[in-house]
């Protein structure tokens, strides 16, 4: 029997020649990854019948599973014990392995590659198996983390993310990334890895103290800003509310904001192989000086700070109004956040200094690739992005902000 | 102005009721993955244009790369010299990094979590962006090493694998997976990560000593038993300019393996969310001969042992003839492969023992998840699963290898 190699018929017969050419194979792979985003109260309740139902619902069978909970929660030790009762109590449908144990959360944790190494070794001597499931139960350093060790073992078993703050709840705990800080880079090693569940527990939005309860609102202004200003006028005439932490008025924005995160990834680029990266509306400045201030800045307070700083670069570009700007930079204020920190004015000792803000620029661009591509505002529910920027109006921008933070 | 939320009608207002429910959200994230594989001669020959054209065609302007060239190469160094030579010549479309350097492969390699390390520091110290390449020139372990570093860096840099083995060019270099072994379990780290670009450079395949060009022909024999029998049976002819190393031939064989493995990872479930993995035939047993021989078996002598295992039990199970099984077991034997190896009878020992080779089984189906799922032929060119196995018919199998082998 011969057989004869399927070539394009322009291409020569195969022959001892070293000429021999063979037509370039294309390849697509198409990839669908599915998720559902859960809203609850008190999830590890044996009452609570959700994660038992979602659990049963990918298959028939006990599902193995091994449980981490951020040890920076209050009660972590709690909640820990209130998973491992509730697979007693629905074993039909969750299979806890022995393993499960605090993990140290917090930015810091995301400088330790050790902990990672930590969380794969767990993972595999728990024996689990790329169907089971890792829970991780904490704030967004602490899931990202997880998620890692989670996206690399078994080249990905399955994470059901339980975010425990409000940055967590309605931004990266409902998205599609993880990662640790690696060579000072912030998030420089990791993947995009969707969960296959994300369970937002309002409950344990209670626990938190005053600064995190707050800084998770930066994010949920960010993306009203770019997209949607209905929401931002919601959120501006519920800073008391937010204030005197009503759990309602914070778990429609948590549900809102997450939505909105929900539907650009789903929509846009979820993977970011192009040079757009909307949702980090200012954000190179925010990992910036939070990686300048040692961390001492939370996340959402750093991206407050970033916000403020584009927003009125936009104005200093000639794109929002004044009363625009204004009506941002008194929102961040009336819900207790900073407009400014000394961080930013690192620059004024020396452009080329390791310790300037404006480093913050071609980090960004390094870490998303391509042109460099930042977003402003073009008006408040709209951003523009733009790919220059001028460093002079940066530095007045810093100014105008230190003047309105007094 | 006010601001209502949207929810389902059956759900109750908005109140201060600790009640609330919000519903579900809903998550699908749909990824497409380009990449081509293009086959040429002297890649890195200046006069040669196929690199820089490809480069150019992803875009405008010079592409930022960093080379990795496996140090088990011959002329390593030279193939080193000649890409910075590429990179000077055709400057308007690469630009190659200070950092490109020599990289240790074999398997031994996948053990060493410090050489990730390393190449993740040599990613970060060139500045390279998520849109610049990582050039990667080698064998098959290399490539899996160099892929898992790439992927993990800025969440995945484009990956130009240009794979120098049969088994790389023609198997695991066009596939979507990468990965280290750890924790005594191969492949137990990794990410599925599609490249950007596959460059296969068929002079390499004159530089492998003859164990290493053979043993990349059994995943040939492999893809084309469970998919092709017209494949088979060319292969089958030409054992004799094989084994006489005719470059023409093995082109093929090449050509033809990679098309069936791209168009079965495009047609199927790429990221393996489900417990089917046809292309792993023969490989549950391979993967553990593999690792019990302490990696003297290389990976395709280990899973032609591993098919000629799983096609004996697949006749002892009545599925194919004894004609059929002799025809299997006889190419192999012409291509110069043995069919037995000791550690196959590991288990005689002690089934319980932790070098049986029946724990390949229980590590197989722990790293797929799921259900145990094994693929047989139910006749040369289709394969069948199972889910059950008979450890006795194994048993029996491994006896009539060792008889066949002699």
């Amino acid at each position: 029997m011969t057989f004869t190699l399927s070539k394009p018929a322009s291409q020569p017969a195969v022959s001892k020649s070293s000429s021999t050419e063979y037509a370039s194979l294309k390849q697509e792979v198409k990839v669908t990854f599915n998720y559902d985003v859960h809203f609850t109260r008190d999830l590890f309740n044996p009452d609570n019948p959700l994660l038992a139902q979602v659990l049963l619902a990918t298959g028939e069978g006990t599902k193995k599973a091994i449980a981490f909970v951020d040890s920076g929660l209050p009660q972590q030790t709690e909640i820990l014990a209130q998973i491992q009762a509730y697979s007693k109590c629905h074993s039909y449908a969750l299979n806890l392995k022995p393993g499960s144990t605090l993990i140290a959360g917090g930015e810091a944790a995301k400088n330790n590659p050790q902990l990672v190494e930590n969380l794969q070794k767990l993972i595999s001597d728990a024996e689990l198996c790329r169907h089971s499931y890792v829970i991780a139960v904490g704030g967004g350093a602490m899931l990202d983390l997880v998620g890692y060790a989670a996206a690399t073992a078994h080249r990905g078993i399955r994470l059901i993310r339980v975010p425990t703050t409000v940055l967590g709840q309605c931004d990266s705990g409902v998205g599609v990334k993880n990662g640790i800080n690696a060579f000072g880079k912030k998030n420089f090693l990791g993947t995009f890895a969707p969960p296959t569940l994300v369970l937002n527990d309002a409950n344990f939005l209670t626990t938190l103290d005053d600064r995190n309860w707050r800084s998770g609102i930066a994010e949920a202004v960010k993306v009203a800003l770019i997209k949607d200003a209905a929401f931002f006028d919601f959120i501006a005439n519920h800073t008391e509310a937010l204030v005197n932490r009503d759990l309602d008025t914070m778990q429609q924005i948590v549900y809102r904001c997450a939505k909105l995160h929900l539907d650009h990834i789903a929509g846009g680029d979820p993977f970011e192989m192009g040079s757009s990266r909307p949702l980090d509306f200012g954000h190179w400045a925010a990992h910036r000086i939070e990686y300048l201030s040692n961390y001492r800045l939370y996340h959402g307070e750093a991206v407050a700070i970033g916000i403020c700083l584009d927003s009125t670069y936009s104005y200093l570009s000639g794109l929002i109004t004044k009363q625009e700007l204004n009506e941002i930079l008194n929102l961040f204020k009336a819900l207790g956040f900073r407009l400014y920190d000394a961080e930013l004015s690192s620059h004024f000792t020396s452009p080329e200094h390791s310790r300037s803000l404006f480093r913050g620029l071609s980090e960004f661009q390094e870490h998303l690739g391509g042109e460099l591509t930042l977003m402003l505002l073009a008006t408040i529910g709209q951003g523009l992005e733009v790919h220059q920027v001028d460093l002079d109006k940066y530095r007045l921008a810093i100014m105008m902000l230190k003047e309105a933070d007094l």
